[in-house]
């Protein structure tokens, strides 16, 4: 008996995902035990030329008719967006019985346990793998290889596109801007390019795998997100002499206070995998109390990696492989106490523009004693002499609301001539 | 209702094992969806104490009374070695209806397709995840996770012990025996050291990695292995000095000629994710076609990695997810065509002692153009008069065979001292 599903949404995913099961059926077939076969697709262009395979396909006009068209088993959801027909699509279809795979971060990271129940409910499957890391399989690796284990942390780079430019910048020495007009024109960028440059992909993506690890639902909302827009060329510099890159993180990290989840640029040593991580690639560190560190890396986005985990989830329902789409039951999941940024603690590295004169880094010093801040390394550039001095201070771990408390005070001295731009240090 | 376990063998994984089904019950029995309780456990000496989690337990003093045991629905074999009593527990349960979970890869490189049948044939589980890279979650990645993918090549460092006496050498500049003596000391080397130290452990789990990415029956008897006797302190310099560092890979690689296995020393680049892989630390890199290359690192044995491992599995059977033990049915496992080393293509690394005079550099090169071999690069290092030279060479890729010849006629010139020493490399 063959596996049926339909197709809605076209695009890099759906096209990538397409393509593997039309080059690899017989291999599918023979993997998962049972042959998948594609009964419909649907997008919203339906002149584009898709190629041979794709035109011997039903095509329908209208997704939503998947959810009760019953030739289909399961409704593949690669259409993208939190709400809208993303989502009624994907409740019509577990809700008339049809298990869904889908790759829409935003999607679970807004909805998930709403559809976890749905899915529940009606004894489907809801699975989204390529939601999180493309083509790296972390999210079954949390459900099942690493299941034995309590979840301490979970630090990932999971946004390519920050990844990439970031590479470059420090690479290449080519500046924020450019490089992001380059990621632009390379499709490396989403629709809104804020979702990634602003963090917001990232937070998706660390809200999803955060609940797996610590067994609380999905929560967007606690999740700090700063982006990259911030980080320019000098602060690359500043950081390579501290013998560190800049990487944009996601960390979900389980405190006794509660859980931490916040997503920012961070300086890494050179010596950590993580500051190793280059272009489009992504790499998720999970940390589990008895297998100790370990990481995944691979290709984060384009059509083969996430198509290649889209294809991996139907493979799991042609072979009646059934997980919990967080792997609790829901009415098992917490509702999770969560740690506000302000409270989280880390070290800091602060970059500072200040008038070339006598004093300045006494009264600099003293705000960051005021809030018992204390000072690890201190970095200064040459300057021509009446121009501004860059200077660099790394501190100690404190906690964040004592540091931006230091920084405001910081920032209303005379000598210091622009806003002090912060970024925090994780060391590993 | 709870899966009932037995647990024969309660050495370094058992007791891994023993001790995280204790501490997580009731986390597993959640992230499982029912408990899983030990109803009976077995070892060797019943005398040792193994803690009250231990003692509360039934205790059998014969293993093979658990094949038949009813109150016992999983068999978790941990007793190790290919033949004997583990051999005959993991068949007679399987012939009794009871799934298998073991960690061991002598096992399951040597018998796993006869093993595999009696799976199939009764319907149950044989799952082996902790067989290899410990705690990392491998087989279930290429069975699953990365399952979409034709899968063009496997290269692992999986011997932990050889690394972490590869890393102090490298590290510490610490010569091969003492490092050894080190690592037996600290408990890093099996029974018969010669198994990691020479590469058959790591033989093991690349024939069982290759099996599960070509869709081949293990073939234990078409790896070519070599060990890691033979690098010096004089190598690791050189290979310093070519901006390559010596890891012993066991590589995987689908050709059109055939599969590749093979295990031996070999240098890699520093800015290979495979050159930074320390200690006791496991990496498998897979490429596949869609997904691009994925790696995974972590803990490579141990009482907490490779126990984790075994809970997984553990964990699978209890959720009623079952897959086949390579993937596809036993009768679909093709018999692999295989290439001998003497045909596979690589580049070659050969450290030569010669006489201090002029014409031997002339004498080696013509002995390699005679194999149509190239030279790539030339190392010497500075010697007192009279003393022997020390200088290395590194070819473009050629075939085995021909370098084995070269070499053969080399070694037969009265100026070369000793026995020449081949290291192969590999670009990644």
């Amino acid at each position: 008996m063959p596996l049926k599903i339909g197709i809605a949404g076209l695009g890099t995913v759906g096209g990538g995902a397409l393509k593997i099961l039309g080059e690899h059926a017989q291999m599918i077939a023979a993997r998962a035990g049972r042959p998948v076969v594609i009964t419909a697709i649907s997008a919203r262009d339906k002149t584009k030329d898709r190629g041979a395979f794709a035109r011997a396909l039903r095509w329908v006009d209208d997704p939503m008719s998947m959810a009760t068209d019953p030739d289909i088993d399961v409704v593949v959801e690669l259409i993208g967006g939190s709400e809208g027909i993303a989502k009624s699509l994907v409740e019509k279809s577990l809700e008339a019985g049809k298990s869904v795979v889908t790759a829409n971060k935003a999607l679970i990271a807004h909805h998930g346990v709403q559809l976890a129940a749905l899915a529940e409910k009606h004894g489907v499957v809801l699975a989204f793998e390529a939601a999180v890391a493309g083509g790296v399989p972390i999210i079954k690796a949390l459900r099942d290889g690493l299941a034995a284990n309590r979840f301490t942390r979970v630090v990932g780079i999971i946004n390519g596109s920050c990844n990439y430019i970031l590479t470059h910048m420090q690479n290449d020495g080519v500046a924020f801007d450019v490089m992001m007009k380059k990621a632009h024109e390379l499709g490396y960028l989403e629709a809104d390019p804020s979702f990634d440059i602003d963090g917001i992909d990232a937070a998706h993506k660390i809200a999803i795998l955060a609940s797996l690890a610590f067994g609380s639902a999905p929560a967007i909302d606690k999740v700090y997100a700063e982006g990259i827009r911030h980080v320019s060329l000098r602060d690359i510099t500043f950081a390579k002499e501290l013998g560190c890159r800049i990487k944009l993180l996601a960390i979900a990290t389980h405190t006794e206070r509660g859980i931490e989840q916040r997503v920012h640029p961070a300086l890494v040593p050179v010596s950590s995998p993580l500051a190793n991580v280059n272009d489009s690639y992504n790499m998720v560190m999970v940390e589990g109390d008895h297998v100790g560190t370990v990481f995944f890396e691979g290709r984060g986005a384009g059509a083969g990696p996430t198509g290649s985990s889209v294809v991996a989830d139907i493979m799991d329902i042609a072979r009646g492989v059934h997980y919990k789409p967080f792997t609790l039951p829901v009415a098992q999941l917490t509702r999770g106490r969560f740690i506000a940024m302000e409270q989280c603690r880390t070290s800091y590295y602060v970059r500072l523009s200040v008038a070339d004169q006598p004093g300045v880094l006494a009264d600099i010093t003293a705000k960051l004693s005021a809030e018992k801040i204390s000072m690890k390394a201190f970095l200064q550039h040459p300057h021509q002499p009446g121009e501004a001095v860059q200077l660099v201070l790394t501190t100690h771990e404190t906690e964040e609301s004592s540091m931006l408390r230091a920084i405001a005070a910081i920032a209303k001295l005379g000598s210091v001539k622009e806003k002090p731009y912060m970024i925090r240090m994780e060391s590993n």
